[in-house]
């Protein structure tokens, strides 16, 4: 492998150097994995002892943490410096144009950008219309009627259902399903009847969505994700939702149908909403958390079911304590029935 | 766009108008969008404060419900009435018919029913059988042996390992996989030997599998979905699982082996099951139970670990007042202690 | 369908006999649906009753469980036997070898081992290795860079990102995506800025990985799935993570990012954990646990938050208990309220 000198790295990432320039190192790895002659990051004086059981032989480090025995690389941005020295040492392969592949399925009615690349195997339906500088990879599938923004990138396998509109540069992950039927059923006679399904799927510009996460169509109009929103893998959003803008819903989020959420709220893993909810800006729900009422802007809630964090905290040590105070109450009702024979004649006690 | 008078909407959706019949009407939505110049509805009274603050022009609404300030459509199904309506002004894409596409890969061995649809990049393993209108989506795998009834519809890239099984008008949606391994192992000598995979799955007529969902073959036999059961997205059935008629399991339920559970069993969103357990007909677990026992016909269950919703609600109640409770019993100690100091000698506390 | 003798049964698996050895039987099915004229299975004397109410006409059973009025199969292994007999009743159907189909799609630059299978539409990249015996099933996506090991399984659909790394004779079941971006953003002028995703995924050997299951690539370096490690279906797995040897990860797991884990660690149904947490070798985590701290080996923890088993099995007895411990507090305080009452003067209550 080659070898680069401290110096040469601080060049190229526009860092300091503050021990050995000449310093030769020849990889860059996180602290758990860093080996002597390569390089690695702390991005915080609390990684300090971390890093002094590190066998690394120098450090990217933001101004003003200087550890101690090990050379030094100080940036302003220590993890966007760290990662071009990664690139510098493990190029990414750059992404192959590969066009309009032969191996591909594509309806004449489908209307295509320029410069956008469609994979073997992926199919795209009627009236499709794709974006400028889109990337559809492998096995992708786009039903009838959907449009695609500019550099949007749909990784392999995602399928997307009739009418499904993604923002540019928004991403989808392999495997996510977006636009299929909603989970809507009428009683009759006996047998569950579908809702119906004439709704869609707008996805905003620069959603990014995990791998094998599914939202589904809404009954009669949209289902919408907002601009900048993040959504991890294996995220559930119901029929009819309205997420907002710049949400972050973290791992195994399950959305149940019509519910609306603001601009920044974030919902760690595996939260789960009851329907019809409005969760207001900037609120945030701890992991787990089963939220079965509207939630205000700015609160922070947690639990199943779901209460205020302050409220939360109190009940779980509570909680803890529930066993000792068991113990208490029951020493309670001995000394007071003590002190109740001691002070009362025994057939008041009785009575009471 | 084109115009349609209220008039021509009720004669159309057999309504009766109670307001302007030539008031002109340009598209349908629901309230939380519809704008002036549009339809939209509302299905009960409770709906009437939300209608007021609606822009739209007019409103489909059940006998008996006459919201005021609004010509009205007054129907027998406001869903069925508005579904109409909305199909009217966004008429839904007809599937097309591709019969059977020279892209998909199909053994020779497959047989098919008159009527079929099978999309590009489909694969048909050998001896599969393919009920009469079945559509086979782009990219679904079919492995060999598998039976698929009549009407059937398996949405894009939806899996079927060996022998699966469904039932005649069935729908599958996008990325399900069913028939994968059951997750048994055995620990032979410090590694998880895999238990046998000898089983299959087979969902009964009239069933809907959601995006994503996953359900395991059986061990020695079959994995059992009941007739009309629906599934929602990324639910969990495991291997030797028999699934009764017409329940309702919400999305990322997860069921694990062994289960079985009766007819019109309801299972709220992010319910989990412990193995080997038996669900009574019309048992209604709520959101993010946590299944450990055996649950009787007609019993509501909810929590982690599940109880009786009446208990539940009472557990939760006097849970939100726990802290409250601590500092009674806080102050029921000082108090006994005092009394205790007034009505006893010193001596005698301390010995209790 | 053909019949064979209880004699020639045992002599297939290598039992003896306790009873009519001329028997002759048509099928293999389990207790639940063995019907006259079967054979099923019972490995432990705990299941004497519900064989007892089994049509079966004859049973497997290990040494030292002699069930009454049925004739039976002693063998050393019940499972391994009765295995051997569903697949003489039921013989699976052989794995076809297709070898390279000509609908795959292969990149001039893979590299492919002796035997390999490669089913149609499956679509594999740019310097991609994949080792002897392995079979990549329809409609499998392995981009650029990826190293299969010998003897690997690759169901359909299966969804491999650049770079990663599958160990030898590991299977990986339908849907599954390996090597996604993980979830990590940057607040930057409010919006959220993806980290770099610069690292991979390594899957170690006898590894299997689950239907649906999201394993995403770390940040600047491998995520990593230990040897022998059984993940179940819809299992999400964060970046960075170092999951160790032997695991088993059952359905719905969440693991955050920059978890690791030791050897021989069980996650049941739905545990949850959150981000950068250690747990021990032999750790056990109860369904639906909720974890918020580092757990140490060989502990057992459940409950959200999780909790040490017995603390937790505590709390859940006292919580079952707290309405009726709400009624005795009242009437503590109410007793206490009485007795003050009387010892005291009532300017001295009034002051307390």
């Amino acid at each position: 492998m080659m070898s680069v000198s401290l110096k040469e790295l601080a060049s190229l990432v526009g860092g300091q150097v503050c021990g050995d320039g000449e310093l030769q190192l020849s990889g860059a790895a996180t602290i758990r994995d860093a080996k002597a002659g390569e390089i690695t990051l702390a991005d915080s004086p609390q990684l300090a002892k971390q890093l002094a059981g590190c066998a690394a032989s120098a450090v990217v480090v933001p101004g003003g943490f200087q550890p101690q025995g090990i050379d030094c690389l100080v940036v302003d941005h220590v993890h966007g410096a760290f990662a071009r020295i990664v690139a510098h040492f493990r190029p990414p392969r750059p992404a192959r144009r590969v066009g309009i592949s032969p191996g591909a399925h594509i309806s004449s009615s489908a209307r295509l950008g320029s410069g956008v690349d469609i994979h073997a195997a992926a199919t795209i339906g009627d009236d499709v219309e794709i974006g400028d500088g889109a990337v559809v990879h492998a096995g992708v599938r786009i039903m009838a009627g959907c449009r695609i923004g500019k550099q949007v990138v749909l990784f392999p396998n995602v399928v997307l259902y009739e009418n499904t509109v993604i923002g540019d540069q928004s991403i989808v992950h392999a495997g996510a399903v977006i636009g299929a039927y909603g989970f809507g059923y009428e009683p009759i006679a006996g047998r569950h009847q579908l809702s119906s399904q004439l709704g869609w799927v707008e996805i905003g510009a620069q959603v990014e969505i995990g791998a094998g996460s599914t939202i589904d169509r809404g009954t009669y109009g949209p289902t919408i994700v907002g601009e900048g929103t993040k959504v991890d893998n294996q995220v559930q959003i119901g029929h009819n939702c309205r997420i907002g803008r710049h949400n972050i819903l973290c791992s195994q989020v399950g959305i149940a149908g019509s519910c609306t959420t603001g601009d920044y709220v974030m919902m760690a893993g595996q939260v789960g909403l009851a329907d019809h909810l409005t969760i207001g800006d900037r609120a945030q729900l701890g992991a787990q958390a089963g939220v079965m009422r509207n939630i205000p802007s700015d609160a922070v809630h947690t639990g199943s079911p779901s209460f205020p964090m302050r409220d939360y905290m109190m009940q779980i040590a509570a909680l803890a304590r529930l066993p000792e105070m068991r113990k208490q109450v029951r020493n309670l009702q001995r000394a007071v029935a003590q002190i109740v024979g001691e002070v009362r004649p025994r057939d008041e006690q009785e009575a009471a």
